[in-house]
């Protein structure tokens, strides 16, 4: 944690035009309204938390104009400085990162750690007790490999990637500058392919790879198989949250955000600036336009137009679905009508 | 697994007022009807499996009072024993808890553990093969580190807990006595938190940690996320089943038994006593009453009363979801009318 | 990967009964339209891929015989050669596994893996960097243990199992010949069992195993719980994908295939050769018969009959609840006649 800022300092830091007259106030951090103290600053993001205005210890309040306005007003009643800004939220997230900057390596290698000789880890990278680094395996500088990860032969790992513990990176796969794996994770698992032959399932070797591009995000024990042949892709800045399932060969666009849960199946293309909700499934061979939004718990059947909202099984425009289902609820008085 | 004890001490233990003529008998421990030898106990817990008695060979078998009265009046025909007392299954569980007693450590550290000097571990500690404890952790008396476990820097493990292989337990998150978790959960991977700053993703470092207080079981493989900035709170004696997701700064209330692959989304409270059917989901931000009961797959995406039976995505009164979604496979002729 | 291996014997492998006039051009590897050079060999298997044909590269492509016929009268156009065979897929399976044989062990041992003295390791298993096995464990030829997998007491591993990094197998578990296990999966956690004893949750210790049949596969970070009292069962040739959750007592028939994230709750049967649907869930205690088979996110609360085809939640019949679903799309227009 850094220490000994002033409120001044980072106020510049989120661009944030107000000004206040306990300017040099030294802030330790930032933190919700309840918590915080008077070397604090909070915020308010969502107006679920508006009540705790009235009584927070904050040095001064992170807020959007509207909010700061009503202060102003005398509307909200808020004893701490409160400082309109474009969006609270990415301010809050600024200065949390300020003081909680992510750690980079520093060459550490754990002596639990097996390291093949064939593999060429750059001297930063710092590697965990019984991490597990394979045959021409290359890991780039900067990089953390947490306790216990196991990453197979012949994956490339580019700059200042953050492991956590026990994460399987299974041979062959590549990931992209500052990619962040949670715990338990497994990236590379076989696909789930098999032909069969009258009398038994016959596996088919999954040969193709997983490619994570830079800033993807995978969360605990979640599953990105392999490719058959080709690759699966997740493009840069995807964000994938804990256990969901990518099946081989998918495809996910660029800044695509996946909430926990979810399941995309094999060969599946979902597009650029995408949100799947937690839960909702995605089945194989389909294409999912650039900027949906898929409600969680959807079954998305069949291929979506981009920029589509969308929800149900089998997944419908949103406000369809949300329509219908609101009417289900009413049938047995439609029954009765009969 | 315990010798050498009667049926009469048995019955003793499990308080049941049954007396029978082969008091004496010696009983190796409790099975199925179908699997009951004359040594074993045997118990009726379950209508579905009423015909087993029929065969069955146990010495006695546990029942309850109506079942207890058939059999007496002949309806009923078993050659076995019959006890009758008021909950055959917890019966069942005394039993089977007597026969097989959960072991505490003896102190037992494994030469290939990785245990930092700074870590605290009271003399009586199990830790298996290649566990990693972390800086400045503490792990109080009777508790059991299994294989491969990872508990990071500054956790506190209080007395008795049971830790299954190669689960994480990530820095700073605290388990109360008793806790059990099954193998490769993870506790305390980051929340999924981003603020869009209008080009990508800016991750919110994840600063809270998770508390699972006494008596908490978190099944295998399942995820229960830090907090964002304060922890994430599973009161005492709630039951996590396997794949479960917990999202950040949710509170689950005391004794609430959450069954696989359920979905928990970020900063919301679930209350006392409830039950959480497999695969169901609650969206974020939400309060779900005490003693709710949630059908498996509804999708909660509004505030519960407590007390209620709710069902269906959107999740409303499980009466009212049954008697619509019923009718939704009868609309074909409805529409052929109109 | 197999070399210098003739069009003509690949042809011979998969029984086609084509005859084409390069025969003896060398094939390295069969793979996609698009990715496919004059060494390679290709396939169309599914119709969406079929306009791939006209730029493909590859040697020789494998079809059915309605595509070789279109291509013959000159409907399709392809300028590499058709082979029509009975089952491309199949044969495209068959092709992969001759270039990518599956290894079997060859008896390394890395010096950082535990094995208990007591274990009982044929000659030729493979054990990975930092594998743990058990006291009185068995492993028979051919195995491969891989990374970090954990082998508790008393497991059985008949030969010829491949067992990816990370995973678990508790206590007592028995894998068949040839059995699968991708990185992270968890057999043998205990089952979710509770009395209640009025004022609190009583465990109910897990005292049954698993038991894997021969030629089944399990998904990552998969979950199979172990039996309350007796054995949770997989017959042979089940294959399970990523993140499944089989709850303990449940029996799954040979050959059924069970997608992703699916959910089947304790005590459940489920039959021989049936197909469960990614994310279905099967409630407790219940029957499915033979050659059922389940729609991706279908809730099955009753038992079903065998060959049946099911969807929804409640599931019914899938033509049924596809019926009635497409309808409460247009339920708004129905009331508004009302």
């Amino acid at each position: 944690m850094t220490n000994d800022v002033s409120l001044r300092q980072l106020l510049e830091l989120i661009q944030c035009p107000s000004t206040v007259e306990h300017n040099q106030r030294k802030i330790r951090g930032i933190t919700t309204l309840a918590v915080a103290t008077e070397e604090h600053l909070s915020f308010l993001a969502n107006k679920r938390y508006r009540a705790a205005l009235s009584s927070t210890q904050a040095a001064a309040v992170l807020v959007d104009q509207a909010t700061y306005d009503a202060w102003q007003a005398g509307t909200i009643s808020c004893d701490a400085t409160l400082l309109a800004c474009a969006d609270p939220y990415l301010a809050f997230a600024l200065v949390q990162r300020f003081f909680h900057p992510q750690a980079t390596g520093l060459g550490d290698h754990h002596p639990s750690a097996v390291i093949h000789p064939d593999a060429d880890i750059a001297d930063s990278v710092d590697i965990a007790p019984q991490a597990v680094i394979g045959r021409g395996s290359r890991i780039a500088k900067g990089c953390r490999i947490g306790t216990g990860v196991v990453v197979g032969d012949d994956c490339i790992i580019e700059e200042n990637c953050l492991i956590h513990p026990r994460v399987v990176i299974a041979d062959g796969c590549h990931l992209g500058k500052r990619v962040i794996i949670q715990a338990g994770a497994v990236i590379g698992s076989d696909g789930f392919g098999y032909a069969w032959n009258g009398i038994s399932h016959v596996k088919i070797p999954q040969t193709g790879a997983v490619y994570l591009h830079d800033d993807v995000e995978v969360g605990a024990n979640a599953c990105i198989d392999r490719g058959a042949l080709e690759d699966t892709v997740i493009h840069e800045d995807v964000k994938i949250d804990n256990l969901v399932q990518i099946g081989h060969n998918a495809e996910i666009g660029s800044k695509t955000v996946i909430v926990s849960q979810v399941g995309v199946a094999g060969s599946t293309t979902i597009g650029r600036g995408c949100q799947l909700g937690g839960q909702a499934g995605v089945a194989g061979h389909l294409t999912v336009g650039d900027f949906c939004k898929i409600a969680g718990q959807s079954g998305v059947i069949g291929n979506l137009e981009a920029g589509g909202v969308y929800g149900g099984t089998p997944a419908v425009p949103h406000r369809m679905w949300l329509k219908g289902i609101a009417l289900v609820n009413r049938l047995p008085e439609l029954f009765k009508k009969q």
